[in-house]
């Protein structure tokens, strides 16, 4: 255990892992900024100390509202994987300049990405950064099955899966 | 952290979460093309070069990408617990057939469910699928915290999170 | 791998995130109850075996349902930051003691949200859970950057991403 933590890579992995985590986790204070200021609640109890008579008006989705948890969402299904694939990726044993190279594309994607959806910016700034992370996340995919199917000759890997496997990474050759 | 990538249910582990987490990916690219060829946006700036009558008919929801947004979503809510209990089940040192038999299962499962929730094969098939694959994922968690309760005569064991927890394994026997 | 195994504090987070994460699991069977026994569905070939004239009005969204959904959906975007974030602690090595008192806390805030989301007790009990949850990961998540930043002399830790949380870090003592 203290060997992963003395790991380079683990430890840059760390590091990135932690950044993009928080970041996605701030869309959440976010979220009740904006539904504080704009007035729009989802549930009956946040506005039961409102006069009778607003309530049912506060009761609605707000635009600037759903933009930020359509953010959140496409963090919760971008952040997510990277974290999982890049734990495989960083225990498969990278150069650590490579390492970096992913983590840290990935994570200024990311950040540029809740700066495009929060403010609006023009497509395709935010369809680029978002295709940019996912690209990130397919290298490091690749190289983690890559490196399973090499350095494995074991049964499991003889197989109707691995053989399937096998083959669409030798076709895309 | 090489003795983990030299363990074979570690790397098989690798393999099949790569895959689970490769193919929840893939639903991005599918709810992209569906908002391409239905004409459903959800956001101002994905629309701005259509004409301007055009636009406010451009933003709305339409039947097919809410569908593939819900395979996402349920994708979100059993494969990433699959990964998180595949994880710590890897690590308690189970047989290889048996981690494998469970990964595999898991694996065929969810690739069926997307199969049955975008074609939207007639029900149970998809019901089926989804039960199969938190099954599976429930049986891995039975085993982790079986082995984390056996191995286990630490003070944190002792006390009444554990006391609660112990109980209900008995009862289930 | 089986030095993981025997660390008290990484088994005391498995337990934990194995139990948080099948308190999360439990949400998919409440959904689907909620949609039985209110009469709500999302999909057409869900309510098929339904007389025609019925299915129009079960394909609805019913406040009870889309209640559970939401907690589902906070549990997504609060019980897996806490995992990711716990498992990068619980290798940082942290006291027992320590670890112990994050990791229930933790548990217990998503647990009592639980009940007070599905429950709709008044606010600001949910408010109060989870924000009580948000503090623990941030509070280990300080610590495995804190940590990272003091262990390592290393070439990724001297250039502008980590210059910023550097700086980020000081300011806030």
């Amino acid at each position: 255990m203290e060997k992963l933590m003395e790991n380079d890579v683990f430890m840059a992995f760390s590091t990135y892992a932690a950044i993009v985590i928080l970041k996605m986790m701030l869309m959440a204070p976010m979220t009740a900024y904006y539904r504080l200021t704009r007035g729009a609640f989802a549930n009956d109890e946040d506005v039961s100390r409102k006069p009778a008579e607003e309530r049912k008006k506060l009761l609605r989705a707000h635009p600037d509202v759903e933009r930020v948890r359509r953010c959140h969402q496409n963090d919760l299904e971008n952040i997510i994987p990277f974290v999982v694939i890049g734990l495989l990726y960083a225990l498969s044993g990278p150069e650590l300049s490579t390492a970096l190279l992913h983590f840290r594309l990935f994570t200024g994607s990311r950040i540029f990405h809740t700066i495009a959806y929060v403010g609006a910016l023009p497509q395709p700034s935010r369809g680029l950064s978002w295709m940019l992370g996912m690209l990130v996340t397919f290298s490091m995919a690749y190289r983690v099955l890559h490196n399973l199917r090499l350095n494995s000759t074991h049964s499991y890997h003889t197989d109707l899966w691995t053989c399937l496997f096998t083959v669409t990474v030798q076709k895309t050759r």
